[in-house]
């Protein structure tokens, strides 16, 4: 499993609007930012990250809503697992993708903006 | 000022880990994570969300921090502008940049996964 460094909780989770970012910081979440900057690794990943049951998704089901061949799939979800945004586990045939929790909720507050997530969570 | 097309407020704003992104969902937001996916637009996006005062930033305050030529921190503030992740004003020398709240908070919203951000909020 692909790792990045060890991120620091405290500097890592300041949000963008209350502290500029150092350029160390800076570059280990750019990575994880570029590897969602693909609409079909987004798409992957959304599909990962709602996986119901015990949030896990066999590479077997990734393929099938994309017109893509498996190894463009592959790659995309290679991007993905090397930025430490999903875990890998090969068993048997097949591949099994889980949702780093933690990674996406880093990146998550460092975008926060305070009263703009609860407007947003409460659409007209 | 480029503008993205106008988000429906509503499935904007679900979480991936609640539900799959469709295909024109992530092709709206995939731009704006690449547009935070290198470590210099970050840190420019940063330094201008983190502003204080009015909230707006002159780039003559944005060069000054990288060992980057004018037009290089032009280009990028270029993307992040079109990303629709700043607005700028030309305002007689100078252009002055001001972070789109209502977007970086909609991508933190996108990202959001429920405890692990309240985790993240208090370090040890």
């Amino acid at each position: 499993m692909a790792q990045l460094e060890v991120i620091d909780p405290v500097s890592c989770c300041t949000p963008v609007i209350a502290a500029a970012l150092d350029e160390e910081r800076a570059m280990g979440t750019a990575k994880m930012f570029k590897a969602l900057g693909d609409p079909i690794r987004l798409r992957l990943l959304s599909m990962i990250a709602s996986a119901t049951g015990d949030g896990e998704v066999c590479v077997c089901d990734l393929t099938e809503p994309f017109d893509l061949s498996a190894p463009t799939i592959s790659y995309h979800l290679k991007i993905l697992r090397e930025a430490s945004l999903v875990t890998s586990e090969r068993r048997g045939t097949w591949v099994y993708y889980r949702l780093r929790r933690d990674n996406l909720g880093m990146l998550s507050g460092l975008l926060a903006v305070p009263g703009v997530d609860e407007l947003a969570a409460t659409p007209a």
